[in-house]
């Protein structure tokens, strides 16, 4: 079967000064794979005429499907439309149904009323299909030419995450022959990338062509996926899996979950399991780590709350560290974690409990006690694990670190306090 | 003068199937375009040897500067190396440089033994220039053809941002003659996109040829961005200084801030010069807000805590919210809202505080709490402000919504109570 392959081009000035980080891309990248639809290349260009022609030219060439995002705001620094319209032979025109669906966004969702530059948003290029756009007022447009497909779509990522779902993706398998594609991912801890490499090497090597393996390293844990095509879905969910298997055992005394989740979400799957709540006591990371398990709907039925005890005396008021503690050993502290928890699990009556202190950085260290620097406990009411780490990163990345190393300890040690039969 | 142009190139299969959001090319963007360098172009392409080598031909035919990150991982799929070797016509030798460097990452910084396949990171292009690798053991190579240069360095974020700021942009002036560059930004909330274009059209259109005006919408603010280059940085920063304060007049009602700094920055300034200081009691945002605001440096200088109060009875025993109130009017609503704020004002003992209760989605709601209803207070001892928002996004967006919302309430709230002089 042969290969469909798609260009993302993302168009703004925005991406070029670098006001704005991408994240439409790597969504629809996941979204094609899922579909079978292999991603060659992603660009980004500016405003600019000439730029966006030139980029719709190359990306056809190379591709069978040139999915388009942005440029398609009110304001005058938007040329995409009127240079698709050019490019495709067509004229303006105003579209009755994008027309009524910017009129139902203005009286409806927003509540405010319409300017004239708003009804703008409503003309399109007549010779493309229009794609409803539910959530703003920029309509998608769909193209065809010479064999090859090109959607523009809104910038505005829950604009073009609805317009993906409910109208490109459902349309492509009318137009190509998509593969099956199949795909499993593992999250690994507590081993580098080399390591891993190494570990798993005869495996790796041994891998048949149609299928690949990608090393996805990101704070201090690797992920490992297995991806492959055929042409029937069950042969390749066959090969896949069994693969899987095989790579699961090699790597399971690191193995943190085998689903394609974060950290938070395996640990609310082992509390849920054991019926059992957690909460939080965080000083440096300052609520990134709630922020990480409440990201997910359903973490209210495992975690109960936090308390982020910035300051020193909401260390001592609301989580009963003891002044003596903080007076003799500081905040940055065996001792001081230790308290964390006992203060947070009496303080809001949970099962487990995680507490973290640190020096994030870039200002705050001392000699003994120099930036990176941080103690994690973890525990219940029977015991408390800890641990110290020193990080070397600039303070976003400490924060990111402590909170995944912090989760770590606590899924190993609900592991070890209540393996399940 | 001439402008210089820059294309990023980022490679990495990773890229394409989408489980890596590029923060790089963003931050590189932004450190050239402050050095006065216009980036043109970015393009991601996989571990695929003939679509490295087209992206390089492509991209140095338009720019003169090619950054390229990525690829130099110690695993079997990255082939950057050799491909470079190949294309700029050199042979591969041990550097001596960048194996002292991995030495020296292993026995000082990991403290684990180093394998045969890290060795392998010191091997570099005859015919390049190492680049040092501080923060880990990939080296970066600087090569030059034709005129353009080329540098690749890893993906890793930090290792690269070190050695753009160490070594890369700091020798780019030897090889182009730099325009000066000069950037303000201001950053409005409460008015749309739409709205700030039809109000500031006529400055938009007044604006010279070299003066540029983006409009950067995130999060129901937009931030505009005036950007202009000459060929003296004192003729351009008087120009942009000027334009600047005119489009400050003109949006002073709805600015929250003349710099290019986030709203929590924003409030952190208005604290300090007021010697005040904010707690946070979060339900909804789990803990997003505490997050944000300790996302920066120094922010312990005014903030000093928080209480994620996910389960209703840590509204209960920590936020001494009234059971009464609970049942009666339930979790999301403005008396409970109001009555968190006086917990946590008394619990952590603070100046200002936040307090949001909300449905985010996509479970939970209901006919009469719809998911995206939110209920924000923010208030001192004196006086409580609270307002009833109803966003329509997914849960992500509806925490970082209710965050900035609420962020705003507490900005026009403190400048409301204490105007300074």
């Amino acid at each position: 079967m042969k290969k469909v392959f798609a260009s993302i081009i993302t168009i703004g000035d925005e991406l070029l000064i670098g006001q704005v980080i991408d994240t439409n891309s790597a969504w629809m990248a996941q979204e094609l794979n899922k579909a079978g639809v292999w991603v060659k290349r992603r660009v980004a260009v500016g405003d600019a005429w000439d730029e966006i022609w030139q980029a719709l030219d190359a990306e056809s060439r190379q591709s069978d499907i040139i999915l388009i995002t942005g440029g398609l705001g009110p304001t005058a620094d938007d040329i995409t439309k009127p240079l698709l319209c050019e490019y495709f032979g067509g004229k303006m025109v105003v579209s009755p149904e994008a027309l009524a669906n910017v009129k139902h966004i203005f009286e409806r969702v927003l509540n405010r009323p319409m300017i004239e530059r708003n009804l703008k948003q409503a003309e399109v290029p007549d010779v493309c299909t229009v794609l409803n756009n539910k959530r703003g007022t920029a309509p998608g447009m769909w193209f065809e030419k010479e064999g090859k497909i090109f959607v523009s779509m809104p910038g505005v990522p829950h604009e073009m995450k609805g317009m993906m779902t409910d109208d490109v993706l459902p349309r492509l398998p009318k137009y190509f022959a998509m593969p099956a594609i199949a795909s499993r991912t593992l999250l690994t801890a507590g081993i580098g990338e080399s390591y891993l490499a190494d570990r798993i090497k005869d495996f790796e090597e041994s891998l048949p062509a149609h299928i690949k393996l990608a090393y996805l390293p990101n704070y201090g844990m690797v992920r490992l996926r297995l991806t492959g095509s055929s042409d029937t879905q069950e042969a390749i969910d066959t090969t896949v899996q069994s693969l899987f298997e095989t790579l699961k055992e090699q790597v399971k005394d690191v193995l943190v979950t085998d689903k394609d989740e974060p950290i938070e979400s395996a640990i609310g799957q082992l509390l849920l399991a054991r019926h059992r709540t957690m909460s939080t006591a965080e000083s440096c990371t300052g609520g990134y780590i709630a922020h990480l398990i409440t990201s997910h709907s359903g973490s209210s039925a495992y975690y109960k709350g936090g308390v982020v005890s910035y300051a020193n005396e909401v260390k001592t008021s609301v989580l009963h560290v003891r002044p003596d503690t903080l007076a003799s050993v500081g905040a940055v502290s065996e001792a001081t974690v230790r308290e964390m928890i006992q203060g947070v699990l009496d303080t809001i009556d949970t099962d487990y409990a995680i507490a973290v202190s640190g020096i994030m950085g870039p200002r705050g260290g001392s000699p003994e006690k120099p930036v990176g620097m941080v103690w994690i406990a973890v525990g219940n009411r029977r015991r408390v694990a800890t641990h110290q780490y020193n990080f070397r990163f600039d303070r976003r990345r400490n924060i990111e670190l402590t909170a995944t190393y912090a989760l770590n300890m606590l899924r190993m040690f609900i592991v070890e306090q209540e393996p399940l039969a």
